[in-house]
């Protein structure tokens, strides 16, 4: 098992969705830091559950415990162990799924390769360990306070936001539910994701991310580049099937005459299908991704499956599930983002005399 | 600076295109395996520069020397040293862009990171680092004899493959120069890649890789899924730009519905969007990813850019580059697959009692 | 900061004395072992404070609480979480400390290092952070069942005990508050910590550890070699100031043809100043090594020191410290010895194919 | 296997002794130091075999090849690759162990382990490694220019340099070839080495090593304390058997009241028993350890052993060995304490905000 995430900022996670508490350690977070609590309780219920009419309406108050590294409302430099306590389990919800495998779900795949598994809520697969992410990349934010980080939601099944992302007001992210700073696009979206819900079906959507004022010189060549520690970032999150940044696949289709961006005098670029980073380093220019999520598994319908031992069944689904995870996936994008780039920022202090 | 990749199965590499040798250690590799070395080179051949018309016309031998770790043939466990001679450094190519900035290069990100730079051939952000890992791919190809990797191209610009990767041969991959598996694209392609490179211009496109019969079990949650581990190395190949794997991109349009896969009674699946993999573990059916490859950065034509202090100079490309880089990365593509799989598979050693 | 111990059974922690709780992720546990808290239990309790005449005698339940990755009583693969709550912080006692600095303490290097510290209880210098190691070692020893890890108290201030551990009877070592196998050297050394703890002086001492049954073959050469990382494991305990293992220090003094451990037809050796290890790697005769621990810096007398300005102050040692390390550091001692092996033993797993 | 050592000042090496080369890459030297390549190997020459009628009369050139990471003499920031062929491999010295077990050697660890061994010089167990060390070494100490590091024989089998290390001339430790800064003592030592030699036989030693002018700060709490990793890299020399720093064994007998270092007003302590390390932190004062080597193992005797099969067989040590490693362990010593520091050096740059 692998679940620690970073060099020098680095987190290791525990928790099952359905156990007592989630929690981690953040390690190698710069001692002198004064945190904002109540800042990292906001990124927090972003993404909690049952916040709006189209997410799950689970209701769980995914409070964070702080139990050591901060004293007097600074970080001392030593680790910052964390607990987020499990509410609201319905462990019933999942009594009749202990024996069988729902297609599309790490059942399955837990099974073969631990020999059992802890069935309820999905258990390690369940996407409330993203709750800790968010608990350090709140924190990471505020190391890089200098930085500004803005995900938001580009499309679900197939709206797509078609808007550069120069033209949006990232202000108005949190101004509907949906997490979109568009509103026109936005209703539609929501509409999407209502429609769906009501079929009690689900449907996927794609993030994009923008990382403003990072500094130049953030990443780690060969095995580190930037690019590629925040694409393992993002596939890390439950559901996503796709990463591209700066140019992406769009660019696998250009000519170099037309993908290169010329500098101005200052180091700048003209254009940006680089997206911020060149050779794995950041270049100071705005560095820009786009993650896709597929839909969410777990349909509330009937459908076919299979039991431990290979015998058909057919299962009704139940418990309380996002129609579309991308408006909720918003902040954990962000938090990773500033996660990856803390543990570079402390990396960085190291690369010259 | 991170210039190791794997856990238990680890490669460290060193090397400057124009300095004497690039090289490595292998790590991790258990002992008894009898080696190949032929297979090693054929390996290697097929990424090295010269191959055909439609790569870089440099030549060099790219000849691997092993140094420690083998003894009587075999793997001893102790770690694999090697080099590879640098032969054909024609280092006078360069002398002319040692104070300038070249677009969409590594120029100007090496230079403010590390304060200089080497300068000739791109120095370490050179894609001759990427020979050092056919050596340690190859090896991990052995390793895991059971596992067949196949990558291919599946477009060139906006020439894409359009079949399934169930209906092509494998076999055929290697009977072209542009590493297509079927002819008609195949010639397309080549065509279109010798257009762009009468035109000094260079151009996109990218590589399907599917990896079959991997056992059930391999990948480590949650922050060393397989998907995420190989999108960490894919993106790690110079001048990539995206990674997705199973339904990718499309996925993010699809509802829950219509994605699930669902299973037969051998725990098999009847479809496979999910590609192989199911919360970052293999369920034993085919892996499939895409990756994107941006255009060569470097053009044989006249461009304005700017030199270390900010002015404005014109440049005429010069020196032996790829029109396009995506067939030379086939193999590529397919070593560091083997290695991700490599260290999974030993990982995996240790998951239960 | 560098709060992870291991590689494939890897234990993270975090815990001031004076915080809310201690705790730890241990990530790497294979699946499928059942777990017998009782005997987690049995090994805080013998750590615990308060649990005799001889230690400190603060109270503390030292209870562990476990999170996650556990189900019906078995790991399940996934990292298990626990803390260990506070319960008996008396932080007034060190309000006058607050901007002195302790001889011999790490109030100094830590105010120097992180800017400012929790100076309660020496915060997270403080031994209370070895519970956190009692818990994951108790755990690797269940892994390791077949293994028998026996530590004891060998010396206090100059009271040796003078029997090869040959002789000794280690089920005795529980029999008595000092942790010595042997009756007679147990009285003295109960005595002299007495007379010690009368003056408010403290003492220092040693602890053997033998570990009996290690599977051939572990231990990873060059940089893991196996009393390599016992060394590391057993300096990291608070006070330790040496380690010596097989001849150790009096090895120095001999010459080959009295140091060399010859053969048996079966493998083993006639004698063992080797300490069961050659070339890092276990042999399968008996490891046993030493541990120095210096006396506790905490006294309970007046003393002068200076403040944070650098001016003479006089203290009046007060708190509640143990007279002598060495009898609670015995299960200690013990814990990192099975998290070692534990790591070594899963590592071994891809030595060979 | 696990052959990388640091942090971010990261070793990886390669090599066995009657290979073709040993080697290296080091990873995370800031970029911009101006290497002295002439004390490179001057270190390197303090190691050779040959040096002196004490030591082995193998003679190699152990001269190093750097192949990348150096641009116009100074780091880059890239990794360093290096290589140092080996020279003057008699394989047929080895040809009749190739089937047996020498005692106290790794041939039968190593055996038992991977399943079969490179016998010839002991293959990865050699001491030939401790070259590549050097090398790191002597980088780490042109990094770390401020800090003194001196090594020194402070005793050969049972003569002891009775002298503090504070009475002690360092630029003597390279007028004699025992490397002891007191000439009358290095006599004595020497003498005792050449009578061992005519025997046939070998002697341990210790050796002390002296850091001063160490930055306060270095180290990181709580399993990465300063003492803990020098502890590690010592025992990972060949024939180590004890680390001890500060008051060391002798400490463990003492009483707090006598231990303690009381307090100057400028923060430094009357007295050094703590060995300049608090907490696993620096503090400024002289950090001091000394290491235990036992006799090499390999007699020019006859003595005897067993085959692989378990059959008793008589050897004759043949080869030329080191009568005593003490003499040519001193760089080593030296060279493992700069890379220690010097990864502490640059992991302590992001310790404060």
């Amino acid at each position: 098992m692998s679940n620690s995430f970073g060099k020098l900022f680095k987190l290791s996670t525990f928790g099952e969705s359905h156990g007592k508490a989630m929690g981690g350690v953040i390690d190698g977070c710069p001692a002198g830091l004064q945190l904002n609590f109540e800042a990292i309780q906001t990124e927090l219920d972003r993404r909690k559950p049952g916040q709006s009419k189209i997410v799950t309406q689970r209701k769980e108050l995914d409070q964070v415990e702080f139990l050591s590294g901060i004293f007097e409302g600074k970080t001392t430099g030593t680790p910052i162990g964390f607990i987020i306590k499990n509410t609201n389990q319905k462990s019933k919800d999942y009594a009749d799924i202990k024996d069988t495998y729902r297609p599309s779900h790490a059942d399955f795949t837990y099974d073969k390769k631990y020999g059992f598994r802890d069935y309820r809520g999905g258990g390690r697969s369940s996407a409330r360990e993203t709750a800790n992410w968010i608990v350090a990349g709140a924190i990471a934010k505020q190391l890089l306070s200098d930085i500004k980080i803005n995900a938001f939601t580009s499309s679900v099944g197939d709206i797509f936001l078609e808007k550069p992302y120069q033209d949006l007001n990232f202000n108005l992210t949190e101004s509907n539910i949906v997490r979109c700073p568009d509103d026109s696009y936005a209703k539609k979206m929501i509409l999407r994701v209502q429609e769906i819900k009501k079929q009690g079906d689900t449907i996927g959507g794609t993030i994009t991310c923008v990382a403003q004022n990072v500094p130049i010189g953030l990443g780690e060549p060969v095995f580190d580049k930037l690019h590629a520690r925040l694409g393992n970032a993002m596939l890390s999150i439950n559901a996503v099937k796709g990463f591209e940044y700066g140019s992406g696949f769009c660019g696998a289709k250009m000519k170099g005459s037309e993908h290169n961006d010329a500098f101005n005098s200052d180091g700048s670029t003209k254009t940006n299908l680089s997206g911020g980073i060149q050779g794995g380093i950041s270049n100071g220019m705005d560095i820009y991704f786009r993650v896709a999520f597929k839909p969410v598994a777990t349909l509330l319908q009937k459908y076919n499956t299979i039991d431990k031992d290979g015998n058909p069944i057919e299962i009704q689904g139940k418990g309380r599930h996002d129609p579309c995870v991308v408006p909720r996936a918003v902040p954990i994008v962000e938090a990773l983002t500033a996660m990856v780039l803390a543990d570079f920022y402390l990396l960085n202090k190291s690369t010259k005399l």
